[in-house]
């Protein structure tokens, strides 16, 4: 077995070359979305085909109908260690509004905060290449301490999150037998505070359903028609509004099939996390929480369904005053799902819902979007327990298993298609701005991240 | 007293010339919204004034802020004689989209369409060209056969009817010891159909509110946030819906203060023009009255008051899908008034019912437009009841006494400002497309709108 001790050690004492690599991969420009940036998402994928194979890896860049894949294979230090596929991504988002960046996103550096905080700025630096490197650099640090891993290490790198995923299916399914391990370790997600490391271990899925409801021929004048013509926006309305009673309660027949309640004991360690609750709200300027009423604000947007509007428009919106009757009124209804429900239940029932509010001469067109189940992990399987004790050991407070309020698609491939459940770590931190102007991440986010996978993987390997 | 027939035959001889004046001024490129056109608006109101000074009229152009006046005036027959003002507007509609006119909107002539019928062709044949010289050429039938006008008779056209009519209340205030009348004529309305003169007596109005609804500080993601963050489109939406009850009953409190029950001989007359009111719906693709149920539609447009959503807004309404919780949604609400609604009340307690929708810890924002009370006319005034006589004499069926479901602004000006009722006759048809392209008149609402005209002139006289 590893000496920890010494393993830790290495990976502070490479702190400054872990740096270095992070900063030539910030540099590289991998945004996968701009057909103008192709060659650097290849030139990142090399990058760390390179990365991998000076650590021993089996390294190779792997062409697609997009950008390429990076696959990386390591024996562990026994045969009966387990196998872990590691994911990660390293493309980026683009970068405008370029004027609103206080930096070069593409020039990354340690800047140390007023508050004394020290960070990593520049696009990436926490989705996704500081994350992946967390392991990489875990990986090197076990190397080189030790001379071998302590589990046999298997590594998935795309190119194409950034941009839906387009040849993630098709590779998982013609590489499916190289790439099936034990479990897979996910690195896209967050801590819950920066003190405190967080294991994700359930996820929502979602249905998408835009419902343009059709009354009249054409607009009408309200001065003509109105008190006498349907009103599309009135069956709407009717429609939304009735789509939840008075609790919060989504009032859809068969919604509630295949939800099941969180277990007690996990209810209560999310209780505990209550003081952080009341940020959660008041961080956007809201105080009472909606949805079902007696359940936390966590426990709704982790572990309960919901039935939520996005977006709906009808009529006149513009400037000023036109008294239309429209002719249609559309809107955007999405539901996240928990535990068992059946994305096609949930969208044929909401459907039938809908048509039974719709008067006989008047119509209704449905189009469809997305559509995935909700991932639920088990809460105290062995892999999570270990990963738990191996945070806790790492970071000032213990680690706590949460849930994610959206969903990772990768989580649910991986179990659909390679049979096999996720582990999500991640020190990504709520105020990184993923996505957006001056994202960055913590250096102590990448120091204890690497920190943080030695641990883990010392700890599988037991 | 006239001799009628007199005059009749008279109007009947002028028709080639009556229409010569009504291609003169269709010929005006009179679009009051445009700048480009001043000076053609300004050249309308001069041809006006001419052709009322060549059949005795005391005419003039009065200048405005915006575009000219014509004011004329002439005795009546004999010192007893009423004094009626007559009101049209000499301003047009724009033109575009130019390309869906199948003939040049400035070039009328007389068409014979396929079936028989012939109209008029041009912008402003019917809105309000056409239905202004209706009058002017009964005049000058009366004059030429029979040397006077049985009434007193004053004149006021407007050049920015299509724009809004800014400086009408100015000029009304400023001039009303010269304007008022009587009684004023309105000529901007339409008959029953083809073959049933209609005079409307009753008006709605209209009190508009726009509401926009915030909730959180910013546009959320569905995924972290949803059921827990409160969703203003949510919201919205239980507003909207709880505006009617299953009856179709408006539920705001107060909002029925000041309705009375239209008189059953009124309602009645309506019921005869049932078979009509089938079409009133199928011509739009609609089968089922919307709104308060056991009530005609006729009843429901024109006696009834209504609360309408013209517009909603909020989330995400590209193309595609985004899971946004939005920050704020916003819709555009009007309110058709009749009786003696109060439309500051109905904007109060509209407001009153909204907020005690909002949660606590969200907001809303009230934007205000419009607001003018009902109009309506006696049933069975003297005047109304002499008219309704002789448009019955001129037309195939007799005349029917309606209402409109839209407002007439300046009815409810001449009202307040002058202290005088309005008689609102006019010879448009359903089918003229005003404000579109292709505008057209019946060759025999010209015709005999005239030879109405001075059936009303003459029995005004008895």
């Amino acid at each position: 077995m590893a000496d920890i001790a010494k393993v830790l050690q290495r990976a502070d004492d490479n702190l400054n070359s872990s740096l270095e690599k992070l900063f030539e991969l910030v540099r590289i420009k991998s945004i996968s979305t701009d057909p103008a940036f192709k060659a650097e998402c290849r030139r990142a994928g090399e990058y760390l085909v390179k990365a991998l194979t000076d650590i021993g890896f089996d390294a190779s860049l792997r062409d697609t109908p997009g950008h390429p894949m990076v696959v990386a294979h390591h024996e562990g230090a026994s045969a009966d260690a387990p196998h872990v596929l590691f994911y990660g991504h390293y493309d980026v988002q683009p970068v405008d509004p370029l004027e609103l960046w206080e930096k070069d996103p593409f020039d990354p550096a340690v800047i140390k905060e007023e508050s004394g905080r020290e960070i990593i700025n520049g696009r990436g630096t926490s989705d996704d290449k500081g994350q992946l490197l967390t392991f990489v650099e875990a990986c090197r640090a076990y190397k080189e301490a030790n001379g071998s891993l302590p589990v046999r290490v298997s590594i998935l790198f795309e190119g194409e999150e950034e941009s839906g995923s387009p040849s993630l299916k098709p590779f998982l399914e013609a590489n499916a037998e190289e790439l099936k391990a034990d479990f897979a370790l996910v690195c896209d997600t967050g801590m819950w505070d920066e003190n405190t490391p967080a294991i994700s271990s359930s996820l929502r899925g979602l249905v998408g359903e835009e419902i343009v409801v059709k009354a009249a021929s054409r607009d009408l004048h309200s001065g003509h028609y109105g008190g006498a013509a349907a009103n599309p926006i009135h069956i709407l309305a009717d429609i939304l509004a009735s789509m939840h009673d008075k609790t919060g309660t989504v009032t859809i027949p068969g919604f509630y099939d295949g939800v099941e309640e969180t277990p007690h004991n996990i209810k209560e360690s999310w209780d505990k996390l209550q003081s952080t609750n009341d940020t959660f709200l008041s961080d956007i300027g809201l105080s009472i929480p909606a949805g079902e009423k007696g359940r936390s604000v966590l426990e709704l947007t982790w572990a309960r369904p919901t039935a939520e509007v996005n977006g709906i428009k009808g009529g006149y919106t513009g400037e000023g005053f036109k008294t239309v009757i429209a002719a249609q009124a559309s809107a955007k209804v999405s539901f996240r799902l928990v535990g068992k429900q059946d994305p096609a239940k949930i969208r044929e029932n909401f459907r039938a819902f809908v048509k039974s509010r719709i008067p006989e001469d008047c119509s209704v067109e449905f189009h469809p979007h997305g559509g995935s189940p909700a991932i639920q992990l088990p809460y105290d399987s062995d892999v999570l327990t270990k990963a738990k004790t191996a945070l806790s050991d790492e970071w000032p407070k213990p680690a706590v298993t949460i849930g994610m309020g959206g969903s990772i698609p990768i989580v649910g491939d991986f179990q659909k298609m390679l049979g096999m459940d996720s582990l999500l770590v991640g020190y990504a931190l709520e105020d990184d701005r993923i996505h957006s102007p001056n994202e960055k991440y913590n250096l102590k986010s990448y120091h204890k991240g690497i920190r943080s996978w030695i641990r883990i993987m010392a700890a599988l390997a037991k």
